[in-house]
């Protein structure tokens, strides 16, 4: 009920944000958004004994978003990386700690920030993309990814039977993932019957099943840090839905792998 | 003896692909020796226990390298990454581990081609700078970052008292980094003299400081690396300078300063 409420208040929001909203205000959720993902990733890391230096990837993170808008024409994100990089590798020189964990220190401040800040930046390159069909491209990815988690979460609750990941995450079961994957398809193709009607039906169907299969990816992926970590939810920011990076992580690399399908495959045809 | 030797061999191939090279051939030369490095850098974490997927991290920093290159366009450097942490999370989701193994795998595999790939590639970046300077100006950089690892060698080993990182390196002493930083600039000097003589001399004085300073951070960031890997060359490839990495390690950061310094400060002017 918790979840269905908070649900209930998210998604008219989410949509209103990626159809009407002015770029300034979707850079400003989708920055937030990003910032808490990997605000909730450094404190994982933290519980798990690493010691990255969080404000200063927080900071790397804010910048590879900006990055990504329209704002910035001429900062591409291999700047923000590599500043981030040699900043967190002099970081860690300071501490005088020993090599192990100057290492650590190094590598888990920047890790996030590549692997989710610049996975969900894509957002916003979605979000500007030619033509103003980005926003269309966008609910797409969400009515996807998001029917792909209920429908692998009901299915698997129900008729799951053999267990995909026990080690990480027991719930998860083939028949759930099938569910999951015959939902992402099915929503697709409602997505492109309300937003994107003149996509051909085939990219429905690829499109349904590959953001499908990388949500799950990075679901399962999320899973494997929280129980690596030994951490339940990222944190308990959505009632109902764990934390940030627990709703987000389906999009981790279904966003990327979106715009690059667009890229190759429908520009010029959307 | 066999050092002296070795670089009166490397130098003068330098100078001939930096100068005169075709852009392929500089392309080729650079990839072997990024990929060469990256290999370095994946079996020393193979020796401390990681077990990284190092082919597919291999071909991801060579499709970075790509990425770089003027014959790939449309191509740009985040493309390669995202597409190697999807890759390298999938695997590591197949090997079936325990969660720590399977986040020490992905992280592992990504890490080495954003901190050595991805920060390498703008040697590439350099050369291709507009107007033929780019040349000129890696010229600089290497007369730079030479200067300063030999002049930090020689007065560090003669005149260091004050010990900077006795857990890192114990040779590293104040006054060899004072030295190196000297030397840095001494032939920061040299060569505007030589190849970019057009170039004001601030410029040769702060290009010195900043390329000799981020030159000895990436000194003291492999060594990190060798130590808390227990490592004492990253390979024997060099007769007398240990492997390719131990030769590059103080490109690692200067690289990317010098481009964006170069498009902050230089475009237009040289």
């Amino acid at each position: 009920m918790t979840r269905l409420a908070t649900a209930l208040v998210l998604l008219p929001f989410l949509y209103a944000v990626i159809e009407f909203a002015p770029p300034e205000v979707f850079l400003a959720v989708a920055a937030i958004t990003i910032w808490l993902a990997c605000w909730e990733c450094y404190c994982m890391l933290g519980v798990a004994g690493a010691r990255p230096f969080k404000w200063l990837g927080l900071s790397g993170a804010l910048a590879v978003v900006w990055s990504f808008s329209g704002f910035a024409p001429v900062f591409e994100p291999t700047l923000p990386l590599v500043a981030l990089t040699l900043v967190s590798v002099a970081a860690a020189m300071g501490r005088r700690e020993e090599p192990q964990a100057m290492v650590q220190a190094a590598v888990s401040t920047v890790m996030p920030v590549v692997f989710i800040g610049l996975a969900l930046s894509y957002l916003i390159a979605l979000r500007g993309l030619p033509g103003g069909r980005g926003s269309d491209l966008l609910m797409l990815l969400f009515f996807s990814t998001i029917a792909g988690d209920t429908a692998a979460y009901y299915v698997g609750t129900n008729l799951g039977r053999h267990r995909m990941a026990p080690r990480i995450s027991p719930k998860k079961s083939w028949e759930g993932a099938a569910g999951g994957l015959g939902g992402a398809v099915a929503m697709a193709f409602v997505a492109r019957g309300i937003f994107v009607p003149e996509m051909a039906w085939y990219h429905a169907l690829f499109l349904g099943l590959i953001l499908g299969s990388v949500g799950m990816l990075g679901d399962l992926a999320a899973s494997v840090v929280k129980r690596a970590t030994g951490v339940k939810d990222s944190s308990g920011l959505l009632p109902g839905h764990g934390g940030m990076l627990d709703r987000m992580d389906s999009l981790l690399f279904a966003a990327p792998v979106l715009y690059y399908y667009y890229q190759g495959f429908l520009q010029g045809t959307v």
